[in-house]
């Protein structure tokens, strides 16, 4: 069975001699492979080993590059990557929320690397992927792993039910990209809260609701501006559908992948250099 | 006009000696509403000052209680609140992830308050609200504030055209509820990742999407467990609306507030006691 999540009796820190002693430990099952994971399943763990020149290591964010299309002996990419087997299970990681496992090995270069063997480096969470030209110029997929830090849960006291598990909690500390609150609520604003795909303004009771979708995205690597040309809003699904790259938007602003029209406003101008953005690096 | 986030030259800890002085450095305009708000743009500031009996205060997390139904000499609860004006502001807050800034009063009784006068204790993001029977048997609306910690901002390279600001970053820590995998996954493979009122499985191209939605939230003060009979998996239209009381589900399975029907499913059995709760505390 797959696990997700810390191994019993493993810390993040340990070290292991090889690939054996690592894949006994239960971190990292397969002995060569740098993915473990099931296309349906998710992946649950990664060996980062320098093996791909498009990885990017800051130590608490990676972005990693998937498996395929490289030569087998001069290592060099020479093909597209496609989004299946390995590849597909990091994206499963991010759709249902499941933490991966990251060791990184002394091949590979960053400063968080151990001078030999592997360390483990602790929990990651896949929240994003996409694909791009690699430095190869081939097509290459992508993930932002973010580490997961965690503290010993604190005691939480259970007034529920016997026979139900307490759930635990840890203090997480994130880089989070702090929004101006003020240009969201004006694309929202211009648009009565309706989704620009299919028209649904949620009704809360308390209002209305609708999302702020930031089109090239905001943080490492794409760092999209939080301007109001680089902002759609949309309702939850039609939300998720263009982060995960069901659809996408043409210059001319038809929808790619969706039969719905783009409700356009006036006083909202969208830039199509972020649409662009877009179209080459999340639709599918 | 009404100022969202910190105000300049003031600071976390920042003492007032009485609130014309509070309300003169900007953190809190008015001088004798403990929230300062429109139930249009939000709340942007409120003052905890010991007046209402249910307010809670864990430092870091406060349940806060709204405005209303109190006697003006004795003030004690002896009506109804209603999800009007300032309570009203409160919960757009959540809907528009809007920080509120908090101070909390001498009068105030917690751990955290000043011995006398007045102290800015920061900006708290509203993460829930709510009604209950408050200890006075009369109904309350309550929101969950969380502590937006912030640390000073890293510098981020900006690489896309000059005109576009550099979005900014903050290290943010929270409370994070660790939720088990298995029984997310779980209940949406139960029901094929479509949703129980719609039936949408949204299809990303890497595989289906849906959420896991909690019945009774977890965490403080709800409680809710983190089990499949308090889980339903829903569309996030659907998740958005359920979480903000637009419908409810009666202890027969039937929807209350929307039309459609509820997909069930032999395997997976729904507790009619976390239906209960929240028909009670989330329907409106």
């Amino acid at each position: 069975m797959r696990v997700f999540g810390h191994i019993p009796d493993t810390e993040v820190g340990d070290m292991f001699e090889n690939r054996a002693a690592l894949a006994k430990s239960g971190i990292h099952p397969p002995t060569q492979a740098g993915i473990s994971g099931g296309a349906k399943e998710g992946a649950d763990s990664i060996v980062l080993s320098g093996g791909y020149e498009d990885d990017e290591d800051f130590g608490n964010v990676i972005i990693y590059t998937g498996a395929g299309g490289r030569d087998e002996n001069s290592n060099k990419q020479i093909a597209d990557q496609k989004l299946e087997r390995t590849n597909l299970a990091l994206a499963r990681n991010k759709l249902e929320g499941l933490p991966v496992r990251v060791t990184r090995s002394h091949k590979h270069q960053s400063h968080y690397s151990p001078v030999k063997g592997y360390q483990y480096a602790g929990l990651y969470r896949v929240e994003d992927y996409w694909c791009e030209r690699g430095l190869s110029g081939f097509k290459v997929w992508r993930y932002k792993l973010v580490q997961i830090d965690s503290e010993p849960a604190a005691e939480v006291q259970d007034t529920t039910k016997a026979r139900y598990e307490v759930t635990s909690r840890q203090a997480v500390t994130v880089n989070k990209i702090v929004r101006d609150y003020n240009k969201a609520k004006q694309v929202k604003d211009w648009h009565q809260y309706q989704c620009q795909v299919c028209g649904l303004a949620i009704d809360t009771g308390a209002g209305h609701y609708a999302e702020a979708a930031h089109i090239q995205p905001l943080g490492e690597p794409h760092r999209g501006p939080d301007v109001v040309e680089n902002i759609l809003c949309l309702c939850p699904n039609h939300h998720v559908m263009f982060d995960n790259g069901v659809f996408s938007i043409a210059d001319d602003f038809s929808l790619i992948g969706l039969d719905e029209q783009l409700t356009l406003n006036k006083k909202h101008k969208i830039e199509q250099a972020f649409l662009q953005y877009h179209r080459e690096h999340y639709f599918k």
